[in-house]
C-alpha cells in the first residue's frame, strides 16, 4: 500500500520545507517536490505542517499503583494518544520485588499486545537489583529493553537504595544502556509526610506538595548524578519540575556528565496555587513530583530553549476522582498519585512554545519526539521524517484553537473523569495522524484499530544524542 | 542540469540514512531510495558519507592588518575552502573609520565579485557607529548583511567602545540582526604589551601568548554579554579559545542570555607550548586570542558536546613567515595576527571529533554547517540537506588518512608559506564537492571556476536557532 | 588624664565579657575586672554594650559635585557622626584632572584641619592616572593615604578607563595600597540616560534608577576583580547595592581573588518603590547606584551573614532638598547624586542586623568598625577594643527605641533638610562617645570641640584582613 | 594562686598586640601594659606570641574500631596535645546500636575521667536514633553534650540512613544543637570496596583511597546540606578533604544555608601519592577521607582564607603499623582507618599558614581555637584571650624550627610507632601551655598531671558565630 502526502510544510528537529512525501509500506520511501506517483491514497497537506509522529517516553498504563490501576489501559490511552499526535510511547513495565524482571515484562506484554493502537516499547521499572540478577540487564537488552527507571522515592514500594542505583548504573555504562531516575529523597519526605500527619489539619491535597520540598527533588538529582559519574554511566531524569533540580542537572553538564532531563507538561503551564482549589478539587493534581511555585515555570522553559532540558514526557497516569483519588479524601498520602496528560501533549507545548515564542518549530519537534527516539533507541525508526523511516506523521493545523476540556470531543478520549486542563485555550491540534504509513486519525476521528500498534525492539544508547 | 548521488550515507544535524539524492538546477528535488531517474550526471557515493556543505562563518581574505594583507584572497581562499569541503564562507569586510559601512561593503564586494569558487556572505566589522550611522544598519540588511563584528580589542584599530557595542547592539536587536564580538579587553591587554615591550627579553612570539591573559578574554565575554543583556540583542562570540571565557558564555546562557559562540580548531588542538618552539618558528601561530594551556582542550570539547559552543570557525587569516610574519621579528607586537586553516576544518574536526568518539555525526554537521545557517541567515537555503536546498553537498570518505603538510597536495592549497598543521594526521577527507548542483571538486580535483561563487543575501536572524 | 569605664559589656567582633577599661590619656591601658585604680573620670555603664567606635569608610563631606557642594562639611559632618557612634571616617579627597592627587590632598587637608570632632583619614579619588603621575602613589602613602578610589561610571566626571585601572592597581599591589572601585559601566549607563532624556515622559526621579540596570553594577563589579586579578592586586568594591553585584564578589571570591565589598544601609533597608514617591520626593534617595527591587535586600544580608560582604558604610553624601536635590527638578540626571546617612549607620545595622536577629554582635562590630580598621590600615590603633589601642568607645544602649527623623533631637545633626530614614524606628541607640579617650558625646550631649579630630595616617594593606 | 605573665605578644582571632596578663586562680583578671601587680608565678614572654590554647574539635582517643582501639588513650593523647599547644578536645563518644546515647556518655566519662591533661568534652556518635529516642537529646544537651555526629558511611558500623538524619538535624535545630556529619556516600562506597576486593591485585593500601572518590564525598555533603536545608537545621561538616565536597559547601552558603567545615592537617599538606609508598607503608595514611591528588590542597587554602572552612581539627585517630595497621595486610579494607596528628596541629598550620604567608596571625587562631570554641558551646570560657576567660594559653615561639619525627623528644608523644609526618620541617612551636592557669607544659617539659584536665558541659549553639 502506498501514501502520497502533498503540500505539507515538513518539520523535523532541523529542517523545514515544503515538499511531497511518497510511502510505500509502512515507511518513507521517496521526499521530493511535485512528485508525480500513483499512489492508492492521496492526502492534501496545505497549510498544513508535518511533525514526526509524537512520542512520549513516559505513560503508566493500567499501572497498579495504591491499591488502584491508572485508568486508562493500553487501549483506551494509546487511543487518546493518537488523537493527540503522538504515535509511540515508551510505558513502564516493573519487576515485582523479588521476581525477575523478565517476568514484569512478560506481565507487560500481556496488557499491550493486542490492544494498542500506536507502537510501543517498554521501559523496566527495577525494583530489585541484587548483583544475581545483574545478568538479567542484557537479557533485557536483547527483547528491546534498553532502559530502567529507578525510584529514589517511594520506600517500601519502588524505592532503590545507592547500592542498586549504583550497581544498575554501571552494568548500564557497560551494556549500553541508560538508567531513567525518579529523583527525590523519598526516605526524607516520607519522615516528612509522617510527621504532617500526626496532625490533624494537614491531610488535605495541598499536603501532598507541601511534604515533598524541592530541595529533596534537587537532591536526588544530584545524587543520581553523581553515583552516575562515578558508575560512568549516562542518567535520564524523568519528570523534573523545578529549577532547583534544574540547577544541579546544569552544574552536572557544565562539568562533561552526560546527564538528561525530561519535564511534563504540568509543571511548564500549573502551579502550586491549584492545590489551593476548593475541598478536594486540588487531588487532580495530586502527582509527584508536585506543581511548584510559579517563578519555576520561566527557568523549567530557559532550559528547554538551551537544551538543559531535553524532552517533554507526560508522565501520564490517570485516576478519577470517584473512586479513585476518592481514597484519599482524608489522608493525601492516600491520594493515587498521576494525572492524565497524553492526549494534550502535542498542542500544550505547540501552544506554550511555538505560538508564545519560546522555542522554534524545530525545537518543537526536537522536545516532543526526536530527542526521545535518539535517547531511547528508536532513532531513525521512529523520530524523523526521513527517508527509510516509519511513516509515523502528523498533520497538524497550526491555526485551530480549542479549549481543553473533559467533554470535549476533540481534546478528551482519555478514560479520566476530569481533565488537568480543563478550559486551558490551545492553538495548533493534531489533525491527522499516520502510524506505520497507515491513517489511524483522519481529521480528528479515530480510524485505526486496537491491535495495530506493535512492541518496539528498542536499540542501545549510541551517546550523545 | 541534473546529478543523481546513489547509494551514499546522507548525514545532516539531525539524519543518518543511505538515499538518492536527485539535484535539478542548483537545488535538491528528490530524496528517496532507488531512485530510477534520468540525470545528466550520475555520482556513485557508496561507502561515503553525504555531508552539506562545510559553513566558514569567520574567514579573512585579501584583509589588510598590520601593514600588510592576508595572503589569500579570494580567489585562493575560496579554492582551498572548497576543496576542504567548504561551500560557503562569510567573510569580513570592514568599515573604515569615518567613513560609511556600506562603502566599506562596496569595497569587499570589489574583492570578491568573479573571483570566488565558493558561495560567500559578508559580516560588516564595524569600526565607527555614531548615532547618525545607525541608519546603516537597516540599509546593511537590505543588503544582506545581517551580522557585524566589533572589537573589544585592538584600540586605536578596530576597537569600539562600550557605549558603541550598546547603541548597535540595541539597534540590532530591533532590526533582527546580531552582533559578533571579539571579546577581549583590549585596553588592559594594549597596557600589558606596552609593559612588556619595555624589556628586552620580552619582544619573541612567546610573549604575544602572555601578555593576553585568559581572564582578558573572560572579561570581555562577560561584558559583551552584560551589555547585550541590556540592549535586549542576541551576541555571538568569535574565536573563543578557553575554559576562563567558556565559563562566561555558561554563566549567560544559563541565565537564559540568548549568548552564542564558535571555537576553532586551533584551541581545541593546539596548546602554547607552539609558542616555545625554536627561534621565530613561534610566530606561525600568533593569532588572537592566542593558543592556551592544554588543559582547555577538554573543556572546549565539553561546551561543544553541551551545546554552550555552536560552531567551529577557521578564522582564517594566514600570512606567510617570509616578509610578513616576519615584519615582528623584533617584536611579538608587529607580528601580523592570523594563522592558515580554511582548508582543514572539515578534516580536522571529523577527526578529532567524531573518529575520536567525542561528538556523532550529526554533531560534527551541525558545527561545522548548520548552526552557522541558522544563526547567520543562511538556512535552510544552505547548512542542510533536504528537498529545496542548494545543492551543495561534500561527498567525504571517512576512512582516508593524510598527514596535513604544506607540501601535500590534497591538504594544502592556501596561499601560505607553512602550515598551522604540519605533521598532524587525521582520519576523514572531502573527496568530491557540490556548490549548488555544480561539482567543483571531483575526487580531489579542482573542477570548479572562479566565479561560479555567488553573493549570498542572508535573512534575519529568526530568534533561537 | 584617665578614665575608668565600669560595669559594661565590651564587644569586639570576637569577644564579649564583662569587665572595666582604664584609659590613660588617649589609649586603653587596662582591662580587667574590679579595677580598683583612680581616675580622674569614672562612667557607669552597667546595661550597656561597649562598642569599638564606629568607622565610617566612606564618606563626601565639603565635596563638590554636579555644580554645587554635599550640605555637610567636616564641622557638622562629623559631629553628627559622632552622635551616632562613629569615632573615625575615611573621607574621599579628590585628585582634580590634570593636577597632582598631592594637591588634591592638600585641599582636603585644608577642609578638615581644625574642624573635625572626630579623627579622620583620606581616600583619594584618582581620575587622572597616568604613567608620569604613578610614582605620587608611594607619596601618598607615605602621607597616609593608601587606597584610592577610582570610578567607572561619570564619563568626563570622575571616570578611568580600563587602562588606568589596570595601571594603578598593578601599582598599588606593588605598594601594598588597596584600590576602591565603584563600579558600574557608566560608559553604557550614560548611552542609557541619554536616550531616556530624549523622552518628555522620562524626566522624574525614578528614571535614575531605571536608567542604571543591576546588570551594568554587576558588569562593573566583574571588570574591576577581573583586571585586579590581572593586575595582582586586592580590589574593595564600594557602595554595592544588588544581587546581581555581590554574585560577582562570590565568584571571585570562590576563585580565590582577593576582593573586597561594602554595602550601604539604604540598599539593606530601602527599595526601588521609594522612587514612586510623589512628586519629586523621590530625589530624596537618588544616589548612585539607586536603590533596587526588595529581593536584593536579603541577598546582601546573606552575604554579610557569610562573610562576602564586609563592611557597611554610609556613602554619606547629603544635598538638601532645597535648592540642591532641585537642580534637577525638570532632568533627574541633574539632581545631584547622594544621600544623607552618617549618623544613622550604627542604629539602623544594630537594629536590622541584632536585634532583627540576622547577624550576631560581634559581626556588628565587625562589620561597622573593624574590617574597615584592618582593611584601610588603622587597625590596631582603631577598630578594637584591646590594651593598646586608641579609646574611641561607644556606649551603647541596646534598649533604646526611637523614631528617626529630621526633626528628631537625637538621630539629625546632620546639615540637610530632611530624613533619608523619616519614621523608621530603630532600637539601640549610641548614648556616649569616647574619642582618643576624651568623652566627645555624654548621654547624646555634645561635649566634644571642633579641631579635636586629627588626621590618620593610615598604614599599608597586609593581606587577608 | 595567680600568675603574670609578662610582655608577650597577645594575639586572638582578631586582635594583636602587647600586654600583660594577670591571670586569678583559673581565669583571666586583667590584661593591661606594665601592670605591677603581685603573683605567685611569673612568666617572661617576650618575643613569644601568646595564643589561645588550642581547641582540637574532632579526636577519637581509646576508641573501638575494626576490632582495636585507637593507640592513645585519654592519658597519653591529652598528653600529646598539651604538647603541642592544644588544651581542650572534643572527643567523641559512642551510642551503641539499641543502646541509650546517655550510657555512650557514661562509658566516655569513664574513658576520661581522672586521666586527662587538659579540658574536654564530648559529642556523641549517634549510631541509632529512632524516634522514640529523640528525647535523648534534650538530655544529652543538659549534660553538656551539644552536638552530635553521624555518619553517611560505614554501613552496618556506624551509619545512619537519611531517615535518621533528618530526624535527627530536625530536633537538633529544634534544641539549638548541631549535627556533624561524616560525609561519604558509604553505600555506594561500600559496593565499590566489595568490588574491588573481588581481584586479587586490588587489596593494597592504595586501594582505599581508589574506592573512595572525591565524589561521593561532594554527593555526602550535598546530601547533609539538603537534609539540614529541609530540617532547618544547621550543619558542620567534618574532616573535609577536596575541592570537589568544597564546593558543595560554598554553593550552600551562596544561598544562605548555615553550613560550616573543618578540614585537617593531612589534607593541606600530604597527597595520595603517599599511597604509592612501598610495600605496607602506605597504610600509614589509611584515613577516611583518604589523601586526595594534590591540586586540592590550594582549594582547600582558599577555603580557609574566604571563609567557607571555618576549622583546622585533627581527627587525630592513631593505630600503631604493627599489630593494628597490619590487621589490613592482605586486605587494605580490613585496615583500621585513621591517623595520628593530635600534638602537630598548632605547629603544622603555624607554619604553613602564618610561616607561608597564606594566612594572618588572626585567623591562624581562628581556625585552631575560637572557631571551635564559638561553634560548640565553649566561647568564652575557651577559644580567647579574654578577661574571664580560662587562662588556657599558649607561649608560642614564632622562630623555633624543627623536624616532626617519631624520634623526636619534642614532637612525638603519641603512643604510636609511627609519625604521618616524619621529616617534615615546620618553624613554631608551643614552648610553654597553660590550663585554667597552671603550668602544664614548661618549656617543653610537661608539668601537669593526669587528672587536672575537667570535663566541659558544653553551651548551646547560638547562631551565626
Amino acid at each position: 500500500m502506498s501514501v502520497l502526502i502533498q503540500n505539507g510544510r515538513i518539520i523535523t528537529a532541523v529542517d523545514d520545507y515544503h515538499a511531497d512525501i511518497f510511502i510505500e509500506n509502512e515507511t518513507i520511501r521517496i521526499i521530493g517536490t511535485e512528485l508525480s506517483i500513483d499512489a492508492d491514497i492521496r492526502i492534501d497537506a496545505t497549510n498544513r505542517y508535518i511533525f514526526p509522529g509524537g512520542i512520549d517516553p513516559h505513560t503508566h498504563l493500567d499501572m497498579p499503583f495504591g491499591g488502584t490501576h491508572s485508568s486508562d489501559d493500553f487501549e483506551t490511552g494509546t487511543a487518546a494518544a493518537a488523537h493527540g499526535g503522538t504515535t509511540t510511547i515508551i510505558d513502564f513495565a516493573i519487576q515485582n520485588k523479588g521476581s525477575s524482571t523478565l517476568d514484569g515484562l512478560d506481565i507487560w506484554h500481556q496488557k499491550a499486545a493486542g490492544n494498542s493502537f500506536i507502537d510501543y516499547g517498554f521501559h523496566m521499572i527495577v525494583t530489585d537489583m541484587q548483583k544475581d540478577r545483574l545478568f538479567e540487564l542484557k537479557r533485557l537488552a536483547e527483547e528491546g529493553v534498553t532502559s530502567y527507571k529507578m525510584f529514589m522515592a517511594y520506600p517500601g514500594v519502588f524505592y532503590s537504595d545507592d547500592a542498586s542505583l549504583f550497581r544498575t548504573m554501571r552494568k548500564a555504562g557497560e551494556n549500553g544502556t541508560v538508567v531513567c531516575i525518579h529523583a527525590e529523597n523519598g526516605i526524607v519526605i516520607d519522615e516528612i509526610i509522617q510527621s504532617a500527619l500526626l496532625e490533624k489539619d494537614k491531610r488535605g491535597p495541598k499536603w501532598h506538595a507541601y511534604t515533598r520540598p524541592t530541595r529533596m527533588e534537587a537532591e536526588g538529582v544530584s545524587r543520581a548524578v553523581a553515583i552516575a559519574e562515578v558508575a560512568e554511566s549516562p542518567v535520564y531524569i524523568v519528570h523534573l519540575s523545578c529549577s532547583d533540580a534544574l540547577d544541579e542537572v546544569k552544574r552536572a553538564r557544565n562539568r562533561g556528565i552526560p546527564v538528561y532531563a525530561e519535564t511534563c507538561p504540568h509543571y511548564l503551564f500549573l502551579d502550586q496555587s491549584k492545590y489551593e482549589s476548593p475541598g478536594f478539587e486540588g487531588a487532580k493534581w495530586v502527582m509527584t513530583p508536585p506543581l511548584r511555585e510559579k517563578w519555576n515555570q520561566d527557568k523549567l522553559w530557559t532550559g528547554l530553549q538551551f537544551g538543559d532540558l531535553q524532552a517533554v514526557a507526560t508522565d501520564h497516569c490517570p485516576f478519577c476522582m470517584k473512586e479513585q483519588k476518592e481514597l484519599g479524601k482524608d489522608d493525601f498520602s492516600k491520594i493515587p498519585n498521576g494525572a492524565p496528560g497524553i492526549e494534550n501533549r502535542m498542542s500544550l507545548i505547540f501552544n506554550g512554545g511555538v505560538i508564545q515564542k519560546r522555542i522554534s518549530l524545530n525545537k518543537f519537534v526536537e522536545l516532543t519526539s526526536t530527542f526521545a527516539a535518539k535517547m531511547f533507541g528508536l532513532f531513525p525508526q521512529k523520530g524523523t521524517i526521513a527517508v527509510g523511516s516509519d511513516a509515523d506523521l502528523v498533520i497538524f493545523d497550526p491555526n485551530r484553537k480549542e479549549t481543553i476540556s473533559v467533554n470535549h470531543p476533540l481534546t478528551h478520549h482519555m478514560n479520566v473523569d476530569y481533565s488537568a486542563w480543563e478550559g486551558f485555550e490551545v492553538q495548533g491540534l493534531s489533525e491527522t495522524v499516520l502510524s506505520r504509513g497507515k491513517i489511524i486519525i483522519d481529521h480528528h476521528q479515530m480510524k485505526g484499530r486496537k491491535g495495530h500498534g506493535q512492541y518496539i525492539k528498542r536499540g542501545l544508547y549510541t551517546g550523545i544524542p
